[in-house]
């Protein structure tokens, strides 16, 4: 049997999203509903997929089923294409699987030409309503499906109604627009040097053709890339017959919403305007009505409206929003789609739609996407107050959130007057020395570097707000100020304020409003709670990351990196003394300081934790990240521990990396110097020890090895642990249960993934680095050419944002079912980026992870995500 | 049942080599032959395994188990430890699967304490030779056992031969020998505060631990590493009954060989001292006989011998290396093992023992070890010239071979130097820019780098001979000449020779012998062009290397690597032009340059293979690869080519990577700028063309997309490809074929396999890449730490050296699998350095590549090593 790639309305239903498209979907189900729908048929996504594999042509196969749908169109709807007596008008119309509003191209009133018109004018005895839709079909779809400039049909728009000295286009007459018509005519004949197409079949396909092509235009491709949408999917189009609201005063057109989009609350919510069509009520050329007055203006059709908004919202079980068109006083639905709603509402309508009996508690969690917490799970600007506020440049929304404060150029001046109020941190880019200033700032806003940079990738860690690559700026940090665009200059102290959600930045003060769970949202959370089955973690390096972690729900921390703690001022003259040391002892010495700091940090976050689970991971960063890169550092630091700039710069010199991704680090650290080794499971065990004394807890630490890539190398590291542990425990006189795991980030660790479990606890997948190992992309160089590869097509996600389920899934994949043949009782775990991504965690629940952890920041909408997976798994 | 860890000789056999140790092995094997063979009993590998599992002890279990076999040997020796009337001497000696000569420990005369000598003494009526045997046992046994120092006791008997005023240990008679041990245990006593043992029991089971410490020896390790050895394998030992050949003057000892392991001459080959001991024979205290004379000294022991060397030979089908005891006028063989020689010799006695009828073909060429020909693959130095050679320093043997010439300190001075005879290229370390000078020289010496630097790697490439990291040695280009260690100075223009082979640095001329492949060597390589099924293909980037490659047997090219030839003077400047290019235009004049030098390229190459398969990758390396990195480079480079040094320093600043080798390179540059992709396509298709006519030859070109890691990626640049390619082909009115194909080098790529092979003709593993990226090991990086791993036990082996079967090589072999499943037809091979490795090659044999390719160089090893897969995998 040939694949179908038209069905009509009556021929679909609502679960075709795939192949109808969400728009195609829905009218099929609205018409199998019995609701008043102009019908039409549509042209499958799948019919798109094989334009474009056909080199953008519809094969004739597919021209067929289209003639034949028009053929069965025009029997039920009793017109016919350029027919003298009943003409048929069509609307053609894109619609992918999920929305892209206004991403792809729209062409309506097609099939008219001159005898239609001639026709309809006679029919409708409105000739003013009939040259009006001429008129627009000849400018859509001059633009729609030829792509010749709009602003030539509008200029002559503007001319006649400036010549009549009027100000709407409600103000002309049938005769302006007729005039139109032939001005419009004339202008496409300029243009193309053809004259207009009146085969209302060739228009048909001219336009269909056009809203497949519009798939790809530069700005869907960038919408695709955004959200994450495959270009495999493609789009559908859904050939519609016209009903027109601007037929007469009786007539009209409208979208709303069930409920309140912005604030959840169960109300109708949007607006009409009477004798128009829908791009008016877009245009605002007239000042459209609220929906509530349609009840004045027509009665029966208002009565009518609110029930079949209720009887979808029922249906559909979500909030809807709805296209209409009142024709001679006659409801006709347009199409209807769960409505996108703020985060707000998002969380208010499901917890209303669980008390009204609408959904039960798993159909609600399942209707709020994750991702959208995030706008609640920072502090935001105060709406009033930012209003007011003096935008001055835009940058890269990096890390979410808002931020206000006097702004500093270094990480010290950060450090210092943070003490007075607070502070952003203003630089041209980041680097690591700047941690201790970056964790204590409000916010942070650089000139260079992306969404991955060293500023991008920590602030986002740290749940600092950041805005990246703000191009505008000029930093001078010597000067004490900085400049935005051509002559805005800002002293150092100065306020600013920047959205990490959006990218800009403001000049001066903006009122903020702290972030909290409660109501609703603390509602939704603990329903998610009671559904899902995988563990929530998160990572957090400090004490007040853990109290974020645990506030935001956390059920542990699935990664502390103890490198972080090491970049604080005193703590990175101590590692450097460790690395500069030639001789054991004196090393040695170094690391007494060291272990010391550690202990008091892993006894902070264990006083904060209790008996939850605390995964530590060993230094895992190389060597020379500790160490300065310039010249003038290395001659400052070289003064400051008083050894010579020559050894000095030896020392970084010979630790300076080729690959440093792929360096000396990790678990090889470990191998090549177990005495840091010593010193930090030493620090671990001992800061538990003294947490359990103290607060009568029985901690059970989590010992992570890095980076490990084949089985001997985890016993060696992890004999060190055990030794160290084994010892001081035994000094010690108490009980003290520890684990030692590891990280699986390399691909030959996932491949051998059975021989390692042999030696490990638990695996903790660290998935940016085994994606960036797995594809050879490097996350610092990758920003060169991810966005042209998605821009092609060549790459449907981006596999940091996105965990790459073909490739690197697979490896998890069958690394948890090999670790799980050799050692069952394996704990099995992610702590990548990825594991606050709720792409990546449906896939993470069906290999049956035993917890994900992610940024604190994330936690809420982990534990919404991990329970969606679980609800959809069943 | 429990498993055996002790066997006696009559017990085993030899084909039990892995358990018994090849030494444990071969004596079971000689037993059984009923060769006079002193008798005894091994303790196998596995024991020493478990001994280093339980933490360096010998468990009860396997105590019991020596201790029934020493009951087992007193019974068949009549002999007893300690006893009064008959006691029983052994030996204590290592023995694991393969020859390690000298790397680990043997202790003599076991069992023998005041009362033994005694016994023995009115026995033997002999009590010199029993002494001696007394003071020797009690000074191997302190040194092996418990790691005394050696030279306390020596001192003490030089001190009796100076106090004597006699020469040689022969002259000291029976009183000073009893003299000696009294001392030697006062000795011992002084430095363990112990007295020494004289229960044989304990003497026994301290030397066996003895012996499965020394496994674990600093040079031991290293000898490992150097020849590939698993630690895991571990060492068997053997004990044995002793025999005597200082019992007098019809006793003696001594080595041969059945043939002349330096010519393959088919005569005995050794030497024997009468009245001594194994070590003296070595020791060199006495001269040794040629193993000729023994027929004068015994002309019976002699016949014997000949007799029992003929039947070892023929039994073990291969040259033996035996050491063998008189005692009293009587024959015994100690040991007998495939004696090592050299790659001439091996030859030689692999056609001779064909022609004698001992092999068959198939068994004479597994007798070869492959890595040896490549001492008879490139100029050596000639023998007496060496001899009388000024040796001034040691480096890594980096790049085999031999070189003698002038040396220069620039690339650009090599390539005008050479006109006037060979020189050598003498740096600190290599950059890319020095290529075309480093293609030029006989060889070339650097200061600092290792085996896998760039000179290093980049020279074996070439085939051309490198000696890298030779410390001793100071560049100064700029004063004209290099200093040498503290005072020797040697000017530009002076003549130096080094040796690639051992890393040798000689001042002045030496004599060199240039390499061919004829005599037995030819014959060989037909044998095994014969049995081997895999085919062979060399790495090759321009017609020099390509006419090496079919000289040595190769037949095609598995890689010519277009990059290399951008590196030379005029092309470097067009590839910088492109690179720098704003404007579209500009760049395709750049780049119209270089098409016409590739296709010249190209032409060149096909001209040398004819239809021979010539697989071509498109440009690899990051582009920042060609423009300088340092600040004074870039300012000469941008006078070179007028622009701003500002602008030119920031397109360098722009194309910088942090992570290169994971960075914008390989096919990633084919979708970032297909333009580049068009340009070698032509070249490549043009040049076919071309050559096609000028010849008369049907080439069918093949295309190799590098770095792919996602089937989209390889859809998009072979479209790219096919596109120029059919284009071309049609306007030439020719008929081409062609093939397009892609590297499998990261780790995805082989995830992937299934889906890329669907847009593949062939794939070929690049295991370099796919090594470090599996591993997460920068190749450039990884010498910091793998000589730790190695010497700790943590790595078996390089991977870079020997492909990782278990993990990259599970990567390979499924994506074999994968591969062929959606594409039967596709060819896949290897291009990776490992193509040139015998271990890597028996590997890639067993999962049926079509080929495999390699440098050059390595071709002849590869046709053997080939060859022997396919036997053993028979």
């Amino acid at each position: 049997m040939n694949k179908k790639y038209v069905y009509l309305f009556s021929e679909g239903d609502g679960n075709m999203r795939e192949l109808l498209g969400g728009k195609g979907a829905n009218l099929a189900e609205m018409t199998s509903l019995g609701l008043p729908i102009p019908q039409g048929f549509t042209v499958t996504t799948e019919a798109c997929t094989l334009y474009y594999d056909d080199g953008e042509q519809i094969n004739d196969s597919i021209k067929d089923e289209i003639l034949k749908a028009v053929d069965q169109l025009q029997t039920i709807s009793g017109k016919k294409f350029g027919d003298t007596e009943a003409p048929l008008l069509v609307s053609v119309r894109s619609g992918a699987r999920v929305s892209m509003p206004g991403m792809m191209d729209t062409v309506l009133n097609l099939g008219i030409n001159d005898e239609v018109a001639a026709t309809l004018a006679q029919i409708t005895d409105n000739p003013r309503f009939v040259y009006d839709s001429y008129r627009r079909f000849i400018q859509m779809f001059s633009d729609v499906a030829l792509g010749l400039p709009k602003n030539s049909f509008e200029h002559e728009l503007t001319t006649l109604k400036n010549n009549k000295g009027v100000q709407f286009d409600s103000d002309l007459d049938a005769e302006d627009m007729k005039y139109l018509v032939s001005r419009f005519k004339e202008i496409y004949f300029g243009l193309t040097n053809k004259e207009f197409p009146s085969d209302p079949h060739e228009q048909l396909f001219v336009a269909i053709k056009a809203v497949f092509s519009s798939w790809n235009t530069q700005r869907a491709v960038f919408y695709r890339r955004m959200n994450g949408i495959p270009s495999s999917w493609g789009t559908a189009v859904n050939v519609q017959e016209m009903v027109f609201g601007n037929m007469g005063d009786d007539s009209g057109t409208g979208v709303a919403f069930s409920r309140d989009p912005a604030t959840g609350e169960n109300k109708l919510y949007g607006e009409f305007l009477m004798n128009a069509q829908g791009e008016d009520v877009v245009a605002g050329i007239r000042t459209p009505m609220s929906i509530e007055s349609l009840k004045e203006v027509n009665t029966s059709v208002f009565d009518e409206f609110v029930a079949v908004s209720d009887k979808l919202e029922h249906h559909f079980k979500d909030i809807q929003d709805m296209e209409f068109t009142i024709e001679n006083g006659r409801l006709y639905m347009l199409q209807t789609r769960n409505g996108k709603r703020t985060a707000q509402a998002a969380l208010k309508i499901a917890v209303d739609m669980v008390d009204e009996g609408l959904l039960t508690k798993e159909e609600a969690l399942l209707k709020i996407e994750p991702k959208q917490l995030d706008s609640l799970l920072h502090a935001r600007f105060e709406d009033t107050s930012l209003k007011n506020a003096n935008l001055v440049g835009k940058g890269l929304a990096a890390s979410p959130g808002a931020a206000c404060g006097r702004i500093v150029f270094t990480a010290e001046k950060a450090v210092e007057e943070v003490k007075n109020g607070p502070v952003l941190l203003v630089r041209n880019e980041t680097s690591p020395e700047d941690i201790e200033g970056m964790a204590v700032v409000q916010g942070i806003l650089t000139a260079t570097g992306g969404r991955t940079s060293h500023a991008a990738v920590v602030a986002r860690g740290m749940g600092v707000c950041c805005v990246a690559g703000c191009s505008e700026i000029h930093v001078n940090p010597e000067q004490g100020y900085i400049t935005i665009g051509e002559d805005l200059k800002v002293n150092e102290g100065e306020y600013m304020s920047i959205d990490g959600n959006t990218g800009n930045v403001y000049l001066g003060q903006i009122e903020m409003i702290e972030a909290t769970i409660s109501g609703d949202f603390a509602k939704v959370m603990s329903w998610a709670d009671e559904v899902r089955t995988m563990g929530i973690r998160a990572n957090a390096d400090t004490p007040k990351d853990a109290q974020v972690a645990i506030d935001f729900g956390a059920e542990g921390i699935g990664l502390t990196r103890t490198e972080h703690m090491f970049f604080q001022a005193e703590r990175i003259l101590a590692i450097r003394q460790m690395i500069l040391s030639q001789k054991m002892e004196q090393r040695q010495v170094a690391l007494d300081k060291l272990l010391d700091m550690q202990r008091g940090d892993f006894e902070g976050i264990y006083r904060v934790m209790h008996e939850k689970p605390v995964t530590v991971r060993l230094l895992d960063p190389p060597l020379h990240e500790f160490l300065p890169n310039e010249e003038d550092d290395i001659k400052t630091l070289a003064a400051e521990m008083d050894v010579e700039v020559d050894a000095l710069s030896e020392v970084v010199e010979g630790l300076r990396e080729v690959n440093p991704m792929m360096g000396h680090r990790g678990c090889r650290l470990s191998v090549t110097n177990p005495e840091i080794t010593k010193m930090q499971a030493r620090a671990i065990i001992e800061a538990a020890i003294n947490v359990n004394k103290e607060l009568g807890l029985s901690i059970v630490p989590e010992i992570m090895i890095p980076l490990v890539c084949e089985a001997p190398e985890l016993q060696y590291v992890r004999q060190i642990v055990t030794e160290t542990a084994d010892e001081i425990i035994a000094q010690s006189g108490v009980t003290l249960k520890y684990k030692v795991g590891t990280m699986i980030e390399t691909p030959r660790a996932a491949v051998v993934a059975d021989e390692i479990a042999k030696h490990a606890d638990f695996f903790s997948f660290g998935t940016n680095d085994l994606t960036q190992m797995t594809f050879g992309f490097s996350r610092d160089d990758a920003g060169k050419f991810i966005p042209t590869y998605q821009s092609k097509n060549v790459l449907e996600r981006d596999p940091f944002e996105q965990l790459d389920v073909e490739g690197v899934g697979k490896l998890v994949k069958s690394a948890c079912e090999a670790a799980r043949k050799t050692n069952p009782k394996i704990s099995l775990g992610i702590c990548g980026e990825h594991g606050g991504d709720p792409y990546s965690i449906e896939f993470v629940n069906t290999i049956d992870l035993n917890y994900v952890s992610c940024s604190p920041y994330r936690v809420p909408i982990a534990r919404l995500a991990v329970a969606q997976a679980a609800i959809k798994q069943k």
